[in-house]
């Protein structure tokens, strides 16, 4: 298929919202797992080039995508929309400037593909390899922030899939003309245009019929809040890889470092609480808990926390509030900390694992067996001795990127960089081997 | 918790099928549940021992087991099951034997849990592993023969996961008794025998219940027939391991040597026809099928496969029915044939593109570029140079085990061994980090 084909294509894509929102969703789809085959045999060099031209469109074009987003936040604010989801709508030069460098350092980073993972010699001379291939088509289905449709088609892209995005109607008028600037990129380059799809049906049923495409999505990554990805997870019949909820537990065990366990215990709560691997619940087991609570709830209260408690934290924290089975399985995301005293690692293993999200869990100890059994015991994607929570980031582990944080345990758990947007395949080379 | 606690709970277990369905599905995989955590601290010794138990058990309790079958059998007679049907259902001493060997290879077989898969040093001193654990509670759902009743629960315990298993109705005697056996073998080790649960509620209603058990189950992996695969894809909300559908192809090259291509056609063919990696469709360049194919027909029509093929193949072989559009996408596990001939490599391919399940395909061919182009662009999870479609199995892949075939693109895909019954967790070692 010539570069020319290809773009008119694409525009007939963009075409199609024209139509009804059925023909939309799954012809785009299409388009995109046509460009998916294209994209598998890309080289590294192929993909990063358009990457960079991408980066590039962006800066050019940075005034039509604020005039685009201006037409969003102008809607946003007839409609009632909050001054904080409106700043998280917001593009501005320098905003754009900071995508367009992340796009630069996603090309930067290794390519997941193409390598030969295992070799296996058989008896009968047949050699098999396991090798990494995209995983073809991905949906992400996702809220207001225009950052995450350049970001999720970049780490996409890099890893040699096609892509189908569906953000927020709020951003829709920025997210049509991001696509526009980036295919119109795409289209100088060796990557085909098409693999990279935005839906323009802002209503559910675009969802909807996302969830239930099995045979032209992959796989669908929800990215957001908690009624979308269990949206997502309840109706969907495509593959899903679940992200997000985040119940997190800290225990300072008996013999925590006092100044370590304070120092770590505010970290996790309070250096951004909005985020999945804040803190939720304190765990103290009792002896540090009569040592060293009251110092360690007055710097909470005093940073505005409002503390929930069980009885024995009350007595020893009177500003506490109760706090009641449902508050220790709520993931607040907020300046809101519950607290549980235990009589040892044995209760708040067991406490954890009834409130817990299987996200990130810590233990302040000095005592190594107690860490030991910490680790192993608690079921979580991340286990933490002696470290904050708020780690749990593709960033921070060294990826170099982040999809996601996987909360489930299929193909990929915890912070999810390049790697897990791939699959593998055998390639099995054989002189006439034929099964007796 | 002590063993008599276990084996107390292990009988209210089995004694919950008294009480509504609803019960017995969420009660069995709760106590699977807690015996995953258990599980997941075992050791590889302690897992093997279990195993070792099972295999003897089976044997000591043999006649039991077949006086068990025997009223399957019967009830399945009087009801007019088909004779080959029963005969899969059927267990013997013989048959029993091999149950418990294969339990005994499993025991052989490395452990895969416990594994560093990657370790990361951050800047920070942050030290990262990752390693390997059981996925958790795996649901099974599959049909008739008791010896995956057997086979499933061995490849699960070993991998430190539990178990619920749901089998066909045809086998609901048989697999009472086997698991009676099997939990009593594991009170006498140091496995939990809630480890090992089997629904007895043979209704369509347990199985919708186990596809809705987000929370309990870990991943549900359907083995069997497609209507029930489709059932559990359409309808599960937990994770699932897709297995199963293969419509595979082998495509005879202009360049193919007529002797091996023969081979290889009539062994994915013929060698056994009900499997998912034989072949459905044969694909011909017009040279090799002018040249070869009125031969290779005959010895197919010799053997009693029915041919189907398009207009071409007709002309060479008139003993050919027409094949529609539909037959190209049927998976017929039977001694039926479709033929397609074509003008060279693209059109195979987009063939394969059009009506392939992904599965396992093959390309026969003495041009080197042709067939590293089939390599490449073939999106299957096994493809094959010179060589027969049926080794896509685990033990012909030397996995020395297999879980069943994944169709799907995420976790695992083709053959699955022990590690596809594995997740990950990082471990993350620190000294007081705190992110800034």
């Amino acid at each position: 298929m010539s570069e020319k084909n290809l773009t008119d294509q694409a525009d007939t894509a963009q075409a199609s919202s024209t139509v009804d929102s059925y023909s939309e969703v799954k012809f785009k789809a299409s388009l995109a797992g046509t460009a998916a085959r294209r994209m598998a045999s890309l080289s590294t060099d192929e993909k990063n080039a358009a990457l960079l031209a991408m980066a590039d469109a962006l800066i050019v074009e940075a005034d039509s995508l604020i005039e685009a987003n201006r037409e969003d936040l102008e809607r946003g604010r007839a409609g009632g929309t909050s001054e904080s989801l409106l700043d998280r709508l917001m593009l501005n030069a320098e905003r754009i400037t900071s995508i367009s460098d992340a796009l630069k350092l996603v090309a930067d980073l290794p390519d997941p593909t193409g390598r030969v993972l295992e070799t296996i010699e058989r008896p009968n001379g047949l050699h098999i390899e396991k090798v990494s291939v995209p995983l073809g088509v991905i949906g992400i289905i996702y809220e207001a922030r225009p950052n995450v449709t350049v970001d999720a088609a970049a780490l996409c892209l890099k890893t040699g899939n096609a892509v189908v995005l569906r953000g927020g109607s709020a951003a829709l008028s920025t997210n049509k003309r991001i696509a526009e600037v980036l295919r119109a990129a795409l289209a100088q380059t060796s990557l085909p245009p098409d693999a990279l799809q935005v839906i323009e049906d802002a209503s559910r049923s675009s969802v909807d019929e996302m969830l239930k495409l099995n045979g032209l999505l992959d796989v669908i990554i929800p990215r957001g809040g908690r009624s979308l990805i269990n949206n997502v997870v309840q109706n969907a019949t495509v593959p899903v890889i679940e992200t997000g909820a985040g119940v997190c537990h800290t225990y300072l065990d008996a013999s925590a470092d006092p100044s370590m366990a304070e120092a770590i215990a505010l970290n996790a709560k309070i250096q951004r609480p909005s985020v999945c691997n804040s803190m939720e619940t304190l765990i103290l087991h009792e002896d540090f808990a009569n040592r060293e609570l009251s110092s360690l709830a007055g710097q909470l209260l005093e940073r505005n926390v409002e503390l929930r408690g069980d009885e024995r934290t009350r007595e020893l924290v009177p500003e506490a509030n109760p706090a009641s089975e449902e508050d220790y399985g709520t993931e607040y995301n907020d300046y809101i900390l519950n607290i549980k005293i235990v009589g040892g690692l044995d209760e708040a293993i067991a406490h954890i694992d009834k409130f817990g999200t299987k996200h990130s869990e810590c233990i302040v100890t000095e005592d190594e067996k107690n860490a030991v059994r910490f680790l192993n015991e608690v079921d979580a994607a991340a286990v933490y001795h002696n470290a904050s929570t708020r780690f749990t980031d593709g960033f921070e582990f060294g990826f170099g990127a982040e999809i996601g944080i996987s909360t489930q345990k299929l193909h990929a758990r915890g912070p999810m960089g390049l790697p897990a947007l791939t699959s593998s395949k055998y390639r099995i080379y054989g002189t006439g081997q034929i099964r007796q």
